[in-house]
């Protein structure tokens, strides 16, 4: 007998038949004796119709109030769920996140989980109930609504599994587990049985959708093993767990991920002294644009390129702020290119492995794709190429690094 | 300045064009000065949906989760009523039932108010903040969310006026006040510009659906002034409050009241023994029918005729009660009739002044209308006529008491 956090997304509940297949999978597991604590989101579409209400008011909504509107939808699907269970001779109860209460800082539509009460929580289990939560929200020190932003169901549940040392977090979603690479441009991809926090956080900021990346480092923190499974077929999922030293057949790579959304911008011939850097980033972190892989070359002549990729939509933007910049630093020239992508290769095998960049340049030379831009840290290699190579690029890796067979059998 | 408690139903905040429209109005008032406490429905139709959701899992759903998820209207509309005042650059704060919190009892779905704490409003209201709060809801003192049943935002609004000793808790509707009687009936209605809650309260029950019932009740019992006004058009509207001693022209009859929606059921030849009556209520409530009228007759030969009338929805369900409890008695018969109505006069002037009864009786005779049942109490007299009479006897009170004129021109 365990105690399991479910999380259930706005898909998995988007309608009143699909609530009901909920609670027809949380009956079961009462069934086997599990104690369950489900998370739910939103019905999905309802935090969009709420937003719209919102925007049809004031183009920049009062974030205090943008909260009270948009908790109202997990706080529906939370007695909908009950009320579904309840229906099965399931003995359920519903919260909200300030009726838990799930102590936030009072930062409205991007708080911070501080606290969460489980006496409460813990009362209901030992009567034997389900307990549902509404996830993505909290409540600060005065009692105001707070939410976490979007997606952050996931973060609820993590919370919850760490407060109340759950046996497992299970994040119920549209896919049926993590994937060695995205299985739209590598038929050949396969189901990972098991992946590390680590591993997981890469994959995730790089482009897999799968799990919120906030979720996963809450989860990584605390030790919360999470598991992502399909709401719509059974099956075990990907276990995201602490890495487990005693598995000898460790793959070296994981996982391949990439990102389409990225934009290049390179300042020519920038004098080369200190400060330079910041000098030329200040001002396009002022415009809250995110920069993502950075590279500079020492060049000979006492100049330097200075290169850097942001996301897409932010390209005209950093090239209007990069001109002005450029003027003031004395550089030559302002370059740029919409039309890259980003390529990674994931794994902690890696660590104890020489020979993997070298493996994966070989790989893309071999397809004669140009690399303009590495980035690499413990567990990743990132390459930034031209958009046209991006499938070409991922199933050269995919194979170069056996990952077309199933994940158990490594090099 | 004044403290006025406003509220706001679900057509006079049904679409975000009318939630602005409000806001307008209430930023007028806080120009001109004034304190206000906001207490607003769910949208219109809102309530429905929520509840249509319910029923499609549980054709009767868990009290307490139905709460959760309906109490979800009201505070949409918070929110979005807030940012309309923000927008406006009116400071201004929402509130949940629980986050004020409007203390109640545990009865989901139909609870009643026990306490209300101010200290938090004290302090917004001495901040210059509009209080914006969720009508119909508040919380137990476990921490569960209650609603006060349908219609609810009413009470809200009179208990917050009680609470806070505002100077007028006005409720702003889809009408511009109360009349002598329904319009639709007697084109000559004439808006009343005052009434007292008992005349209120009678008026109420007897069919005029202007305000809820309970909410009068709790006006009356902690005087605090009643206004009912459009949200639609400016005007004074009819302010409700205690009897004023001064009025010297007060008019004997204040409105005429009716009610199509009864039937009458009757049992002849019941023994005339004690305990006959609950012998026959007994079995009718516990089949949870509300009677309305009762009127027993005393016969000559040791039996009795015991005549009632319930909603017409009922009918049916009391007739099929009534027959088993006719048997077990040894009465001689039952008999119905759904095709009645229920006209009354009311008014606290009737109390100093003999004749009002036979003055009624006289003018629904001088139009040939049998008069089937009579019950009367210190500020109205009802009578049961056949439904066809309904719009004629209606007219004729109207004119024989004199509302046809004016409300301030009295016999």
């Amino acid at each position: 007998m365990a105690l399991y956090v479910q999380k259930y997304g706005g898909t998995s509940v988007g309608s009143v038949e699909r609530i009901e297949a909920v609670a027809e999978k949380v009956a079961g597991f009462r069934q086997q004796g599990h104690d369950i604590v489900v998370v739910v989101s939103a019905m999905s579409g309802e935090t969009n119709r709420l937003i719209g209400l919102a925007k049809d008011i004031q183009s920049t909504p009062e974030p205090r109030e943008m909260d009270v509107l948009v908790s109202t939808g997990e706080q529906v699907t939370i007695a909908l769920l009950c009320m579904a269970l309840s229906k099965r001779g399931v003995a359920a109860r519903s919260y909200t996140g300030g009726q838990v209460k799930i102590l936030t800082d009072s930062a409205h539509t991007k708080a911070r989980i501080q606290d969460i009460e489980i006496d409460g929580m813990r009362d209901d289990l030992d009567a034997g109930r389900v307990i549902v939560v509404a996830g993505f929200q909290g409540v600060d020190d005065r009692g105001n609504i707070t939410t976490l932003g979007r997606g952050g169901s996931d973060t609820t549940g993590v919370a919850l599994a760490a407060a109340l040392r759950a046996d497992e977090c299970q994040i119920y979603t549209d896919v049926d587990g993590v994937y060695t690479t995205d299985p739209r441009v590598v038929d050949t991809a396969q189901r990972l049985e098991k992946i590390t926090f680590e591993e997981m956080l890469e994959m995730a900021s790089l482009g897999s959708k799968v799990l919120q990346i906030r979720a996963v480092e809450f989860a990584g923190k605390y030790k919360v093993p999470l598991r992502v499974l399909s709401s719509f077929k059974d099956g075990p999922g990907t276990l995201i767990s602490i890495e487990d030293d005693d598995t000898v057949e460790k793959p070296v790579i994981s996982g391949i991920a990439f990102n389409r959304d990225e934009a290049k911008l390179t300042v020519l011939g920038v004098p080369d002294v200190p400060g330079v850097a910041s000098r030329i980033l200040g001002p396009i972190s002022r415009e809250n644009i995110e920069v993502d892989i950075i590279v500079q070359n020492v060049a000979a002549d006492k100049t330097t390129d200075f290169t850097f990729t942001v996301h897409r939509n932010d390209y005209q933007a950093a090239e209007t702020v990069l001109q002005k910049v450029a003027a003031e630093l004395g550089a030559r020239e302002v370059v740029g290119d919409s039309k890259i992508a980003k390529v990674s290769i994931v794994g902690v095998g890696m660590r104890s492995h020489a020979g993997v960049a070298s493996k994966m340049f070989d790989a893309l030379a071999s397809e004669s794709i140009n690399i303009q831009m590495i980035s690499t840290s413990e567990i990743k290699v990132s390459v930034v190429i031209a958009e046209k190579y991006l499938e070409l690029a991922v199933r050269a890796l995919h194979s170069a690094f056996d990952l077309d067979k199933a994940d158990d059998v490594s090099e």
